[in-house]
This record gives C-alpha cells, structure tokens and sequence, in this order.
C-alpha cells in the first residue's frame, strides 16, 4: 500500500499504520556519513542536489518506510537572506550575520526560492523520479523558529536575545515574523510545484514561548502559511516540540495532522483532537538507543495508547539520534506494520 | 506584613502578593560576585556557612522580599554522595565521577545531612538569627534531576544517557531514584530542623520525560518525600519545569503549593488546580532584562491573570539570570506589591 502515510494523513482506512522517522536520512546511517563526506559537509550536501537526492533515498532503501523527507534544513531559508549558515558537528547550526536591530530586520530581503533555494526544488525532482510512488514530505522551519536562530546566531539554552526583542520591540520582531512567513509559504509552493506530496512545518521552538506569545508569535504565522497552502490541496503537518499543552489550539489552525513530541501522551492527545486532525509521533527518541525488546514494549504502548481508529502516522517524538544502531530502526519499522495490523481492517 | 508568603502558601488572606524570585542570591548581583570571588568558587561558597549566610541575605536588604531561600545547590546532595561535584562558569555543574551502572548505584551511600551536609544546617542556623521573622525556603533537587545529572555527569540536551538506563535497566534507576528520595528526605527533616519555614522541590529536568515516566520516575519519588515531610507541617512547593500538561496530577501528590514555569498561563492553572494548591511565579525570566515600561505591563497580566483571590505567590517562571539589572528588581518587587493590593482586601 503505498498511499499509506497520505490515507492516514486524510484520517482514512488503512492496512497497517505507516511510520517515517524524523531526520531517517541522517548520520545513524554509515552511508549517510560516506555521502556527507563526498559532499565535504552538511550544507554543501543539502545544496547538490545529486547528493541530497542520494541520501534522501538511503533510508527507503533499508527499511520499509510510508513516506521519503526531502533531505535538507529548517535554515535553508536565513541562509538564503544572506546570514551565511554553517553546521558544526557537536556544535549545530551557527549564523555567520545574525540580526540584532530592526535596520538589519528592514533590509531582509525576503529571498526568490526559485533563484535562491532552487536546489532544494531539483533535489526534490530527482527524488520523485526515483520514488516510485512512495509520497515525498516536504518541510520548512516555522517562522518564529527561524527568527529565533536568526536573532540568537545559534542554538541556545533560554533564546534570550530573541525573547528580548520579541518583549521590547514587539513591532520589529512581527516584521521579522511578517518577512519569513511569506519567505516560508513561497518556499513551500516551490517544494509543492516540484513535487512534494506533504508538508511538515517544524516549530522546534514554539514550546519555550508562554502561551500567550506561542500563539501571538508562533502559531498564529503558521495559520497564516496554512491558509496560504490550503488551495493547492496537499496535507500539512505542524509540529512544535513542547507545544502539548496547547493541542487544541495547534488543531485549529488548518494543518491536517499534528505532531506529538514524546512528553506528550498519544492517548490523551486523540481524546482532544483526534477528532480534527491526524496525529504523528511519539516514542521517545532515547528508547532507539535500547534493545529490540524495549523498542517493541514500548512501541505496542503507543499502537495500544492509539487503538483502533484511522489518522495516526508512526514516527518519534523528535529527531532520530546518531548513535541509534541502524538494525534497531528495521526492528521498529517492521514492528509497527506487523503489530498495528491489528487496529485496522 | 512578615507572613505574607507563608500565609499565601496556605491560601489565606494577605495584604498585598507576596513575591521571592528563584536564584534571588546570584550572579546578577555585584554584591553577590564580590562574595563568591572572596570564597574562590560557588562550590566554597555553598560550603562556608558564613558566606552562604551572607549571601543568602543580599537580596532581602535590597528588594522588600518576603522570603529568603537558602543559598545552595541542588547537587549537594550528589556530591556529598563522593560525586565530586564543580561548578563551572559557562558549562554549569560537571561531577568528576557519573554513575555509569548498577553495581556503582548499590556502592552508593545515602550520606548522613548532619555529616556531609552540615555546613547547610549551619547556614541555615545563622540566616534564621538575622532575618527577622522573614521566612526562609529549604530546598532540594527531585530525584529524578538529581539522578539525571549523576548518569550524565553535566548537563544535557537530550539526557540520552538516563533515559537510556530508565528504559534499560528500570530496577537500577528505580535503586538510585529510591536512594536519592530516602536522601532527599533526611536532608530536607535537617533544614526544617535547622529552621526552614518552608520546602520547595526543583525538578528541573521532569518535563524531559513521557507522561508515564514522568509519574513513575519523578512525580511517585516527590510525593514520597511530601508524605514524609508532612508531619512536620512545614508548607511545600513543588516546580517540575516543563510540567505545565500534568498540573493535575502534580497537584495531587500532598504539596502545599505548585510552581509554574513562564509557559504555563496562571489564569488556566489557576482553573484546574487553585482551589485545591497555591500556585507560584511565572514571569519569563526573559522579561528582566527588558525595560521597566515592559516588566510592568507582564506583571500586570500575570497578576490579573490570576486575579482576585489567595493563595498567588509572584516568581519568575525560571532563575533570575546574570545579566539582570539590580534596578529592574527593585521595580518588580515594588510593582507586584503596590498594583497588587487591589486583589486583596
């Protein structure tokens, strides 16, 4: 079954519940890294094409995954604004320019993806030639996550620059916020046009805002690009780590599925909203560093915690980890197709 | 009015809200950094009674705070466990030897307070002499923070490496976590005896887990330690960061009171569990290092927000940070004094 993962998206019947991993093309696999190393490192492999099409694929080649990711960044997007980002192993993401005043905000241009992100289009090309039917997810950062790593320069433990100017130049930050969501939503139309089947909005840092400013600051942008998506008819997934308080709200801005990170328990989070949208997640990331048996207890306790009913899609609660052992991944895969059969009909 | 905080614990009437902010003895302070320089590290400092003393009493002759909390470290307790603990700037707490497994967790001593931490009850002896009637807050980390940073040894973005155990080997980490509360337990009775007025529990890293973990490896061992506390009758505040899904079941383990991080809305906190726990915070630390204009106007939401009625005790949702103005505090203290009374009557 090959419309597998975009059945549950629509909430519709399905024979096993399909899964796809977060970062699945990533650096648990050795031919992830000997690619990476080809490429010289993680930006110069996003931006060829060739390359990323290439480890895209490396993934559905071991396992039986529902869905392909377009291997890429959440970053692509400052990068193309001109912060000029590198990846740092152990380190993450660092912006050579970061934005520290509302001159820098102004002088943004909001980039053309067609000129400047034009390779993330033709990966995505070269992927659906070789996908076979296999849906391809697309996927941007959402803009308040962007702006935080924009603001800050890196990662950072409290985002206290951006929280700063987020508090005392409320203006400054929604032009900030204003600029990327256009940014994100033109980029998603080009990722749509060249192919993608589905798209993933990460809001990686939604879940440090206090509630009032999640929506003001975050969810509200994310609506906006939902809306803007919503005539083309492809499915949508908004995901914000630490955002399981909010549940009910995320459901409402017009994604048709919602990611769980693991803290969240799936049970409680289809008794809110499994009504409105499909959900996707949420073993923890850590169990993959574990045994089979673990991965499989604690697997069948999601599948179980879900039950019967259509709209849930497989995944972690975040990212998959370097140091997961590539067979544990097959083990989990094979498992939630064998056990979930059981739910469906 | 001296009994402010304690009053509003209990829920009773009060004049105005009464308000202490976590980490009020800190680095923000130029007091504080002349103390600490004198004691050569944080480590020294939380171990001479008399310069904890000190310290702990800075912010009160600055602020009309109306509680004191003793200055030290949630990690006393791993070290004195032979941890060997440093605290270093920049990195944060970092132990020389991390549990790495069982047969380390059965060598591990539950170490006598009124040995190895005397130098706690002593500070706590001579704060008490000088504070006036002001109360003063006891304190450890939960178990299961305690035990996360024994297994990594530091801090941790993902804390791999315990939930790795907790998954692997749940009966060594249920070992250490029982450990860790029998602990935790004998060193709050010593601060209460020494004279605490009041008991709050730091779970710092709680919001980390899933909604089962959480209870089974963190929530279960802090209401252990509640049920033995209580015949004390001293008053309890219990702060998981991250928590703000659970605040039901939170509320539900015996403490008197129940911290808020700043993404938690105090309005719906107040909603599910204010008629049965006091509540505690939740300003964004972010907030303090904006403007006056600003923390005034946060404030005031925060304090509508939870409206008329007792049991609100006013804090930061988080540590105050270093690069806070003094100023800003006095502000803050002054503020949710003055605009509060209004609440009150």
């Amino acid at each position: 079954m090959k419309d597998r993962f975009l059945r549950a998206l629509k909430r519709q019947p399905v024979d096993k519940t399909p899964i796809w991993l977060m970062r699945q093309a990533g650096r648990y696999l050795p031919e992830y890294r000997a690619t990476r190393e080809k490429a010289g490192n993680f930006l110069a492999l996003c931006k060829t094409p060739e390359l990323a099409c290439e480890v895209t694929l490396q993934p559905l080649t071991r396992y039986a995954l529902d869905a392909a990711i377009i291997f890429s960044d959440i970053l692509t997007i400052p990068d193309a604004m001109g912060l000029e980002l590198s990846l740092i192993e152990n380190v993450g993401p660092v912006f050579n320019k970061s934005i520290k005043n509302i001159d820098q905000i102004k002088q943004l241009d909001v980039p053309d993806p067609y000129d400047k992100l034009n390779y993330v289009a033709k990966a995505i090309t070269l992927v659906k030639k070789e996908l076979n039917d296999t849906p391809l997810i697309g996927f941007a950062g959402s803009p308040w996550t962007l702006a935080a790593y924009m603001v800050e320069g890196r990662s950072s433990r409290d985002f206290a620059k951006v929280k700063k100017l987020s508090y005392s130049e409320p203006d400054s930050m929604h032009l900030l916020l204003q600029k990327l969501s256009v940014a994100v939503t033109s980029y998603l139309k080009m990722q749509i046009e060249a192919g993608a089947d589905a798209i993933m909005l990460f809001d990686t840092w939604g879940g440090l805002l206090s509630e009032s400013n999640y929506e003001n600051l975050s969810l509200n942008y994310m609506g906006k690009i939902l809306r803007s998506l919503e005539p083309t008819g492809i499915p949508t997934i908004v995901f914000t780590k630490g955002g399981g308080m909010w549940l009910d709200k995320i459901s409402r801005i017009g994604s048709t599925c919602v990611g769980l990170d693991w803290m969240t328990d799936i049970k409680v989070a289809k008794q809110i909203i499994g009504h409105k949208v499909a959900l996707q997640g949420n073993l923890d990331p850590a169990i993959m560093l574990t045994t089979k048996t673990i991965i499989e207890k604690e697997t069948k306790n999601i599948l179980d915690s879900y039950g019967i009913g259509n709209g849930h899609i497989f995944n972690l609660g975040h990212g998959i980890t370097p140091d997961v052992p590539p067979e544990n991944v097959k083990y989990l895969v094979d498992f939630v197709h064998s056990y979930s059969q059981k739910f469906h009909d």
